[in-house]
């Protein structure tokens, strides 16, 4: 399943600052058909770090999609029957308009002259896409983290657009504890003098510290206690003893230090700082009354997965939105699964998550006549 | 009850990484009478950002000393009984030789020429404080999170000389995890340019952005996902509605900043190094066959406490050191108290804690006849 990214161009985008942002471009992937009737259309909403490659082998990196295992022929997204899409998000930095877009009134990259987004201004321009695309009513919006969160706006704010919303491992509105643990990264790369206010895209010294220290926190809360310790545990690097010294001397801190640096070459700093920003700003409620107001609006059926070991977006967030859907009598179904893999087990724990989806989205279907 | 801290000196000190240290200095406080035949001493080993005064009213700051709450005439760590000590640690920032300290070598300080310390050797340094103060065993150790390291390292390195430990929310050795969060401190701060290699005493220039992000990432760890809801929820600072920009506005961003900032002002980016290193390095077991083997060591009466939120140094770790101990038919008690301050729980949630360290000090000192 070979793929390219392709891109959308649009004149403009009102944004939930107050800012007409012009021109916005969005990068996105297709799978599959559309049928004739355009029923069968799911939209797949990537989480913090990701980009519109969820599934394939692309065309010029060779790379396989972040969500590969789950999206394809015969997989839970089953691509012979769903024409599958995917876009990068406002505020990305992998070909949809962001802080490292040229401005074009200045001729400039944005950076911190971007305006402030949200997650339903990310969810506005998916709306545009799918209009550019001729699709009247998903059947589906599925993501997981920051991806849940699109999913469960896009069955508020769009409720005669969305079939059905399959938001996974995620919150209709960020803890203290998630809103801190975002400012930590944003304070790395703000505090490192290569940042230089946003303006380092011409100084060709980019913030790569900062941005390292800030991934390294958010691997850390990704995986779970059991999922490291079985990973690394105490693990020495290429050694029996400690040298005493500073050296990444403990597997988990090579591996940490790693990751860190591997996403510095794919992920723009300033991207960091906006779309943690529209994370930490999205309250699904807000606005609308109360959370089961909110989502009283929603004819989607919706199904919520959660993961036993995700402690950075834990079960009792999944539960809240359960409880406020059937107190609207809303249909819903919920399943908490099983796993040592804490956050990450969205995209690695997938068996039983794709059966589960499998069959939703087969019913789903039945039901809509896709 | 005010008090002032003194200092005590040492020739040398063989540390585990095959250095021998010279001179040492050990900043310490004491509060309460050493009885007679020095039986009713109590060491109190502070934490990874503690110091030596741990109680009293500081004679020339006028600062609350930082377990105040447990130490002093008629609290948990009775000085009208007992006589207490609390030095701070080698390798530390607060009086007691570590890397900001003058190299009688060169004239300047050791900086990153310091040598890697360990628990161990923290404790090693603490017992030549014992013999300068007459004191032969110990009545008890007791300390929380590092501090808990140090009271196991001492009943097991040291059996003779002590007759009872109190660790707290502490582990026999850190986990992937664990390593992990320490890491990115010290990422954070060797990021930081200003740390120059650890030499930044004399250039004027301090790692205080490191610092500072280093210490908020310690700040959620210490605090819990229902701590942090309940004193920062998603509250904003000064005002009803965000403003959209990257101001700190929710209150639990300012709230990281300026314990950030502070800790700057009173923490030795170096030490930070050095002592989340040992922290790190710690493992009871290494080199005495298994944590029940070296347990087995020990002739110290033992309770351990651990706090149903802290999610840092999660309950289990505590509840593997009791069933190493009951299997070597130590003397052990355990309880796992219930709060939601997380880690922090040992300085915070005090009124249980109190009760239990009392009657165990006290039925203690009756079997010891101190």
């Amino acid at each position: 399943m070979i793929v390219d990214t392709q891109t959308a161009h649009f004149e403009s985008l009102p944004l939930d600052c107050g800012v007409q942002l012009s021109p916005v471009e969005v990068a996105y992937e297709t799978w599959g058909e559309l049928n004739g009737d355009a029923s069968n259309a799911i939209l797949i909403a990537h989480a913090f770090s990701g980009d519109a490659h969820a599934a394939g082998i692309h065309q010029r990196t060779g790379r396989p999609g972040w969500w590969d295992n789950m999206i394809g022929p015969g997989k839970a997204f089953d691509t012979n029957r769903f024409f599958v899409i995917c876009s990068n998000i406002l505020g990305g930095c992998a070909g949809t308009t962001g802080p490292s877009s040229i401005n074009p009134a200045t001729g400039e990259p944005y950076a911190m002259r971007f305006p402030v987004i949200t997650v339903p201004d990310i969810v506005r321009l998916q709306r545009l896409l799918m209009d550019h695309l001729g699709i009247a009513r998903l059947l589906c919006v599925a993501g997981g983290s920051m991806g849940g969160m699109q999913a469960l706006e896009w069955a508020v704010a769009y409720p005669e657009r969305v079939a059905s919303v399959i938001p996974i491992a995620t919150t209709h509105r960020h803890s203290a504890q998630q809103i801190a643990f975002n400012e930590v990264g944003r304070q790395a790369i703000m505090a490192d003098p290569d940042w230089n206010g946003g303006d380092y895209y011409q100084t060709g010294r980019r913030p790569a510290r900062g941005l390292a220290v800030a991934r390294m926190v958010g691997h850390i809360t990704y995986m779970s206690d059991a999922s490291m310790k079985a990973k690394f545990g105490r693990k020495l690097r290429d050694k029996a003893s400690p040298a005493f010294d500073f050296s990444a001397e403990f597997e988990v801190e090579s591996y940490l230090r790693y990751r860190g640096s591997q996403f510095v070459d794919r992920f723009d700093a300033n991207s960091y700082l906006y779309i943690t920003k529209a994370m930490d700003y999205f309250d699904l409620s807000a606005g609308r009354g109360s959370l089961a107001a909110a989502l009283e609006r929603t004819q989607a059926r919706c199904l919520l997965i959660s993961f036993s070991s995700d402690w950075l977006y834990p079960s009792y967030q999944s539960q809240e939105i359960v409880r406020a859907l059937r107190s609207r009598n809303r249909d819903v179904a919920y399943v908490e699964l099983n796993s040592d893999y804490g956050h990450d087990a969205f995209l690695v724990t997938v068996e039983e998550q794709a059966e589960i989806v499998r069959g939703f989205l087969h019913s789903t279907a039945r039901l809509v006549g896709a």
